[in-house]
């Protein structure tokens, strides 16, 4: 694999890294890390990589990496840069032939995303977003849940996704984390903690009930002065088919770290799984016992027990679900290099999911700037 | 006491009954335990009384006790019937100059509750509103924790009330508890769910934080088909002074018992509090070690150490809290009783907050109703 | 009911009464609060006796109750005293035809323990020992659970009973718990830990399990320079029957509070319950997902339900479970005083247990003492 | 690196590279994987490995990679294999001039170890043996917290380690895991629960508080008949200085997973950490809220802080603490390999860790045949 973004002090592209390379089957080789070319090849340095294949700029790659042959070259490229930076570059690499992995959100806008779309859609390539808290194994046990009917019809869906490091400016502290490009809306586009949280929440729930937006109803908020962009929002929404929900993400919850969670309430039961506490997905029912199902056992689904690395209660964590992502994009790739027709539809988040994301935030944005309770969803 | 209502079979007369009498200072002696006099005095036997103080009406009640010598007659009544009979109940007794306890929601609508506001200011009787939840030692820590400005300002309030009981109808089994009078528009008034138990979360972030609605966005729904009044609903609120948050009540949460829980944000600090767990209280900011504050401990508040019956770990529960709004109402009672001037503001919810909370299942309703994304909470 | 003990600023008195009066079905009608005649009266005017019934010493009072006629007299005492006055006090109203509740440890020593195991079988009259933990209705689930052979034969136990309350000397404060009569070896006996918590520990898992102690290897330590008796206890156990174990009980646990808990282990799965958090009872077996059963559910066994006051989720605690021993034993009193045949063997803890606890306490003390691996528990 | 065992189908070779390759720093380049030379090959293969350096025995491969120049060979090598090879598999390593990082527990007896100690010392190689729980940052923090003096004057330690998993046999199931060679004198040595987990156990506590054993009390049991070593074991154990405690492992305890976890009790507090929830650590003391320490915050030590890849609340597990313990040694044998003088002692578990869990092995076996109640730690 290639890599763009990345470099020196940059934590998403370290963790693309440990991902990608957990299992020992995919290796870096290539990367531009840095829009600095020294920069970049200081840290293909640190990362052991050959000086000739560390370029100055991503088209430069992309062309470079295009002209090898066929058992030379890198399978797929991994996009970890800045959302405004996002098209661009994937667009360069899905034209050049190569596959590619992108961390999220997709792009800076709708209109952006649907002609992204168009791209993967005519290219043939294999195209990736990591939402990664997809990867986790009992979030695919979840998944497989709703799917085999143990919830019944889903009546309310409950997603939260509260962080706190957003309030150091409160405190007369610096602001690191925030005060970043997410807080630029020439950046990040028109949302920060939408974009960059809120997504994840959606595209969660999503995953795992199958169910799209119908309608939704937003406030965003920007409570730290002078911030150009939202910190905190929450949503009243409605699923087709008729079941309902909150939805919230937070950067201003004081004291919660990566609090993200989610209930599904059906007819016959309902989940509740935290990512604080992956390793656990807790099924319910009126008038029966609580069951908690843990990652690792041989009653769990097929699904969770094949993105499984460890025995139970060998806790799993971030890096390794982010690696499941990784791997099942891998084999789709693995596909697509060798000309194999694929065996099956691999299970990894893909430009519709990515498209979704952007009309998410869009949607949020304009629910937020209205006087009307209900803003429809937009088609994507 | 006397009490009016909580005959044979009756959960909340029950629950009245050993939160009054759990400390030895309040003694059952009278009663109207049913609209049928013959089960009225049968409950009256259950409970060792003596017959003659077991009576047919409310009316009979109320006349006959006031008619009593001070030192004979009932200090004050409780009352724990169902919603559109606690206004003439309770107008009865206060203008027969006896003190009241009576069971919340306060009346059948906002109308009801301003007439019963103003009998109260005019007949200088105590009057208390059973909001339970408020009586829990760790919910009095939260509130003196907000006061002395450990969170700082208060920027996002969370609180959720989740309850499951009301799905059986959707496995084709009876159910029982929703479909007695709470589904009833002439006996509950316009609401069950918001009624019932969203009445209680308001309350609980009000007491504890001191903030008011300014304006809520809400949706209530009626997921069990056939039912005439809300089974859940969302909201999305603005208090007064800028803080902003969520509060949702639901009683088709498969699964869930009785999962009342707060979360509140403010720039220094936040707390959390779960009912299910009631002698903990979790206080966490950014860059800090979480802290478990736990009950009984001597580095509590006075408020919450008041409000103690056990040492740390010996764990109290629903009716201790319970017999806490109890114990303070009684002191105002006796301050009343035996003319003295109170010493403090007794600890105990009022004739206010029974009208804020009427006002709320309107505003609520009402939001409901409406396209618009914003209602105003009434002028109280 | 009459109590002996339990005077102004005892703790457990006072638990006991509030146990007692909880449902409403038992009233405090006559004392001997104190060894102090004037102590005792002025508990007696706090408690609203008639001060004819307030007594200033045991024997006046067994005297006098007894000579009063049955329908005046109490029913029963209720023993709150030190462990070296119980032995002369339940002797007495046992004879005098009163029956008797009284706290634990049963008394001074092993050998009194055995002489009033005869009284109390030559009187037949009611007597029953306050091991409020069995109480709890999960306890009485898990025995059921344990009866119905859910957890198969059972292989291990491992019952924790960590306080930490006895470390404040070691920080400079005064220790004011610990430094009262518990640790004078006149008063208390031969052990402080062992006989305050530890006989709770072992009375918990024999409730349950069933099973008796045939060897234990203990470790008894005194951590807190200048303590005549015990403030810690590790045992290694073995049952009747081949199960084995580990019990211990301390007082120097810093930062514990009252932090009983029991695992027990079977061939088809094991247990778990938790003191702090005693609505819930875990089950666990071998691959199977965890079931966590919770009181007040309709799935749970009739002894579960019918110690249970308040629905799902509106927590119970100490005191309910407290107040479930006296339930049980005030329907056997209402049989004794009654002269009806009881229905059935009611649950609460009786002389026996009582024996078997003043065994534990001398086995423990002994085996510490010796330097053989393994003592045989004595014969009872 | 090189590797010895971990073929096809190992559980703990498959962690080694996982853990060993994560942070990208340590590539596998030759291997001897299987005693059988074909499966070797095969295993080699899926590694994608150079078939020239994959070698049929041990010994081969320790030859030819000694013979290779320094820039080619490995730096060190990763041996997985059943624990009655690792002495010659170390030896031969060591004694051809390649360091070595060996799986737990150290070989079969204490004799064995005694000797490698010697081999070790002389030859001035790195040795790191993989007690990987001690790689957890929050172990790291307890460690810090103890060195630091915030628990005071340690008073008491209870370690505990419970599996269920060797319980199926009882239900009339195959028993997959401990029916291979963990159950085989030969191989295995004198014990199976204490080798395997129980010497874990020992190494946390140790590392955490840098208390040694002085006696132990054990009791080891074997509960599934027919099984030739322990599958449960209780211990009361002595620390040098006066602390006491218990530790215990078992793997008959059904329906637990890896459910190490230890309490360490001080004078001025306590500790408790959980290896089923690795990113928290509690600190509990008398009279002060409860405070939960959590992974990646800056508030933590220098150490925990160092061993740690993800920001807070992004879940780290098992294997990134296995790879705090590889990233510690190779910093060793950086310096070993490139004549550079340690900067510092690196940590991570050496030669004298693997000594003393062995001569716990010994004493634990040794003292439960015994009838003497204590059994003094062997001087290692």
């Amino acid at each position: 694999m290639g890599m763009v973004g990345g470099g020196r002090g940059a934590f998403i592209g370290a963790v693309h890294r440990m991902a990608a390379c957990l299992d020992g089957k995919i290796e870096l080789v290539a990367g531009c890390f840095s829009a600095d070319p020294k920069k970049s090849q200081l840290s293909g340095k640190d990362l052991h990589l050959d000086p000739d294949r560390v370029y100055a700029t991503f088209e430069e790659m992309a062309k470079a990496e295009a002209a090898l042959p066929g058992d030379k070259r890198i399978d797929f490229v991994s996009i970890v840069t800045r959302n405004n930076t996002h098209f661009a570059i994937v667009k360069m690499f899905l034209e050049a032939g190569i596959n590619v992995i992108c961390d999220k959100p997709l792009c800076y806008d709708l209109n952006e995303a649907r002609k992204l779309r168009e791209i993967v859609r005519k290219c043939g390539k294999v195209f990736a977003l990591t939402h990664n808290y997809t990867g986790y194994p009992m979030v695919k046990e979840a998944r497989e849940m709703v799917r085999t009917g143990k919830l019944g019809t889903i009546l309310k869906i409950v997603t939260e996704y509260p962080q706190g490091y957003a309030t150091t400016a409160l405190q007369g502290k610096t602001d690191g984390a925030i005060s970043n490009w997410r807080m630029d809306p020439s950046v990040a586009g028109l949302s920060n903690c939408m974009g960059d949280i809120g997504t994840h929440a959606e595209n969660l729930g999503r995953y795992i009930t199958g169910l799209e937006l119908e309608e939704i109803c937003a406030e965003l908020s920007t409570f730290v002065p002078g911030r150009p962009l939202d910190d905190d929002g929450n949503l009243l929404v409605r699923y087709k088919g008729g079941a309902k929900g909150i939805l919230y993400a937070s950067q201003i919850s004081n004291g919660d770290e990566n609090n993200l969670n989610i209930r599904i309430y059906g007819t016959k039961g309902a989940l509740e799984w935290h990512q604080e506490d992956p390793n656990d997905l807790v099924f319910k029912a009126v008038d029966e016992p609580r069951r908690t199902y843990r990652r690792g056992n041989s009653y769990l689904s097929k699904a969770a027990r094949e993105n499984t690395r460890t025995p139970f209660a060998h806790p799993e964590g971030f890096i390794e679900a982010f690696a499941n992502v990784y791997l099942a994009a891998a084999q789709a790739i693995k596909d697509e290099v060798t000309g194999r027709k694929p065996k099956k539809a691999y299970d990894f988040p893909n430009i519709d999911d990515g498209v979704i994301g952007m009309a998410f935030i869009e949607a949020a944005v304009n629910s937020a700037a209205s006087k009307k309770k209900w803003t429809r969803f937009p088609k994507v």
